[in-house]
């Protein structure tokens, strides 16, 4: 049996979301590797094996996905949302630059899925309906100094802006830090969205002014979408749709 | 009967990219409308109308399909990738928002897709695993001057970034600038990825370091992918893996 990897995306949670093109992988895999939450979403069937593991043991995950896979096995790698945006795709290729040879000769590929940003802008407009950046909150990766240099500079280029992993347990000083960065160098009432288990059941959405913003809003189930300084609110019964018009006038 | 308006992504070409929540809503419609290539992937069927518009009439689309389903019809606005991603989303609500009141309480939602630049991220690696940001390249919507100012502000930032509608034939200077400014403000050879009709039949990927790139090489059916300083090749038999690390040392 010739083996390989795939690092597929199951999007947001919502089954509705997962491609066809994802569900046929799982279906061929012989093994599933994963963070514990994702590989949770897999149904067990005879012939399939779930490895779930912790968080912050990507690398140690991946080596185990290509290991298997060089011994034959049909394995997926699974995220939630897409693979290549804050997610599995990067470190199974740190994986595969730091480690043996033959694990460049596996047939390896990456699937995509629905990220958690364009489920939550799904939900609430289109507020990444312009230019827009995306910035993993997550400083146990990066300085928070290239951090705030971001988001200083996203905020001169008059981006719209997407947050993933805006406020871990461990620490919650830096999205204090992003909310105080975000009011002074915007000075103005742009709506701030806090989607928070988007898609599921128990769904969260708030559109909040940005000078109204606090911390406490933000945990690591929810995605922060700022909008840009043309974003706008169509108010109307129930929800109001935020969108970033398509067009910046001369 | 009630009607209701769905704006949805049918992914960048492959049907195994279309999400079951997109596909039963097409299997609900009444009428879809669209850009005429997008149409042209929707399978005709009794009880179903298709109706076909020109590039550049947004807006017109928008108002007919709000109309259509004030009147009852079960409406399915058609974009390629995610509607929410340069495409039909922020049209439909532009037109909401300058329309008659009745329009904002239809029963209207954004169903996401694949986005053309995470399905080309993906067929290449994980060129955008770490921070980046997104820019439409077209300068019909806004004035080259933003576009050049947010090129030069990304690559201070140092995002990867992915350019939709890179180099149309009315307007080619565009691109050629866009190649000059991140030639200067990059200063380096990091990889370029032309990813042109992705996950189509024809696909077309190349890999380019940046100073050998060409405006040639992209036209409006290619998204292009502009690493961060920090991404990698990592080279085998086949095609080489591209990919941005996740962290970002002190």
């Amino acid at each position: 049996m010739t083996g390989w990897v795939r690092i597929a995306g199951l999007g947001p949670g919502g089954d509705a979301l997962i491609t066809p093109e994802v569900s046929d992988v799982l279906a061929e895999a012989t093994d599933i590797v994963g963070y514990t939450p994702y590989v949770a979403r897999i149904a067990e069937r005879p012939g399939l094996t779930l490895h779930a593991s912790d968080n912050r043991v990507e690398i140690d995950r991946s080596r185990h996905a290509l290991d298997m896979a060089y011994e034959g096995k049909k394995v997926v790698v699974v995220s939630s949302g897409d693979p290549g945006v804050f997610a599995m795709a990067a470190a199974v290729f740190e994986a595969v630059e730091a480690g043996p040879g033959h694990w460049r000769t596996l047939d390896i590929s990456v699937l995509p899925g629905i990220t958690a940003m364009l489920a939550a802008s799904a939900r609430c407009g289109a507020p990444l309906g312009h230019d827009f950046c995306a910035i993993n909150l997550s400083d146990n990766l990066k300085p928070w100094s290239l951090i705030e240099k971001r988001l200083r500079l996203a905020a001169e280029a008059d981006f719209a802006m997407a947050f993933y992993n805006p406020r871990s347990k461990s620490r919650p000083e830096g999205f204090v830090r992003t909310l105080d960065v975000l009011k002074e160098a915007c000075g103005d009432t742009r709506p701030v969205i806090f989607a928070r288990n988007v898609t599921r059941p128990d769904e969260e959405i708030k559109i909040v002014p940005l000078p109204d913003t606090t911390p406490d809003m933000a945990d690591m189930r929810t995605i922060v979408i700022v909008g840009s300084s043309r974003t706008r609110i169509i108010e109307r019964d129930g929800a109001p749709i935020v969108y970033t018009p398509r067009s910046t006038p001369e």
